[in-house]
């Protein structure tokens, strides 16, 4: 095969890691080199995230301190994913070894994503599968190289931001969509791989939030409708946290209709047919 | 970046089209050649698909003629898609250029799919973006390549085979759950996208079905429950396909149930509140 195969479908991602006793120091700096401060949240004494934005890029990164868990001791800081298009199978290999081994990391959480303002008939090969490549595979990737370690030592938090997008094939965003009704099903299936392990995996589903993936995905900003601010998602997702959800939706405001839901696809299963179709699919001979 | 890069996530794939006039010879060919006759249906007088597969393989191949569609000369072929791990993006890149021009092939069917009988926690970031990359990116990559063809002469039919475990993270494979999931929203979404230009697209949600994947996958099939005969699946997905249904479920005895659990999902998207985080969520300060 060539060598520059599947370029065009790589990531570049990198690591921080924070003690706790340096999130101030750390944003400090960052804040020194001229990225901006998107969010700086502290939830009660014991959790704390910060987002910063360097100047045009394409991700933002996340860190925080100070996470309460089952276990508290064994969380010491946070992942950080900056998405590049330039990619760097190396580069990925790296942030997954050190998710396999740095015990001082007890969170991953899947924060990246892109979108795209197109429709899929205007989309090429190559635009759908950059997309696959950093909501799903990326968010795979990681979530499996940290998984096993989280399950033998019984904690750690893993925490994918999916969206209602993934609910929604109606919004006519076809793969942004899939990739979130990826995460969504990811994110159940560990809960019931891991949950039992002590492993809380949670997943966020924002609607519509002011970030730059609007502008990033093609967007005229002018023509997206009025959107949730990231402070007040971000308190709303750690509300959730604090309640050990498995699914968020800050932006749902009737709970039971997600319960209704979940009930009616889990209703079907006892019910599927291993072994014969049903009677409106038999063939009349 | 490394030459290397991704090599285990690579796809073989390969491509038959076979004029309406010689699926008699072909099947006769390749069972000259010793491959198994899976299965030969025909529907009527207007639909007939057949299965073959190689000794050894681990895949299928299928191919079939005289499909009816609104545009019904449009269709003189299906494809046939070949998994192998030895990948190449340039095959791959072959088999869509092909799509994208070939006026003759106006049927793309998303047959081949892995899985796993492991456990998250046992599975390797490596082993898990196989399955992606076969499950997810191969399919919507193919999709994407002849959907603007389709889209533009306003025919064509995308045949995606998803899977009732997308609907059931409670059974434990979580993975190849996650990939059907997206597989069957994608369906979703491209029902709403390109069926308006006169595409049809369809997903079929098969429960367990009696073929090689779980063997490859790694079972022992003395622990796997009864499962339907491939010929009752395709009978039944056929059915389907002639009602011009965006999801076939022939697991599933009662229609009402995936009518109201779609229902239920629909409900939500108006009471999204784009805008404010519901008031469970709301901080207490």
């Amino acid at each position: 095969m060539s060598s520059n195969s599947l370029n065009s479908q790589n990531m570049k991602l990198e690591v921080v890691v924070l003690p706790v006793s340096n999130v101030d120091q750390a944003k400090d700096f960052y804040k020194t080199l001229g990225w901006r401060l998107d969010a700086d949240f502290v939830t009660g004494e014991d959790f704390r995230v910060v987002q910063l934005t360097p100047p045009g890029s394409e991700a933002s990164i996340i860190f925080g301190s100070g996470v309460t868990l089952a276990a508290p001791g064994s969380v010491q800081g946070l992942y950080l994913i900056v998405y590049d298009i330039e990619a760097a199978r190396a580069e990925l290999a790296q942030v997954e070894e050190r998710l396999r081994i740095d015990t001082r990391i007890g969170i991953l959480i899947n924060n990246a994503g892109v979108s795209t303002a197109s429709s899929f008939a205007d989309q090429s090969p190559d635009e759908v599968a950059k997309i696959i490549n950093l909501n799903i595979t990326a968010v795979t990737r990681l979530t499996s190289a940290v998984a096993p370690r989280f399950a033998k030592t019984g904690d750690g938090t893993i925490i994918n931001i999916s969206s209602v997008v993934g609910l929604a094939p109606e919004f006519g965003m076809t793969i942004y969509g899939a990739t979130k009704a990826f995460v969504l099903f990811l994110t159940q299936g560990l809960h019931l791989e891991l949950g039992p392990k002590g492993v809380y995996v949670q997943a966020v589903l924002p609607a519509s939030t002011r970030t730059e993936i609007w502008e990033r995905a093609g967007w005229d900003m002018n023509a997206v409708p009025p959107t949730m601010e990231v402070d007040e998602l971000v308190d709303a997702a750690l509300v959730g946290f604090d309640r050990r959800e498995t699914v968020t939706m800050p932006s749902l405001p009737d709970a039971n209709q997600w319960k209704t839901f979940d009930a009616a696809r889990q209703s079907m299963i006892p019910n599927f047919n291993q072994v014969n179709a049903a009677a409106r699919y038999h063939l009349v001979s």
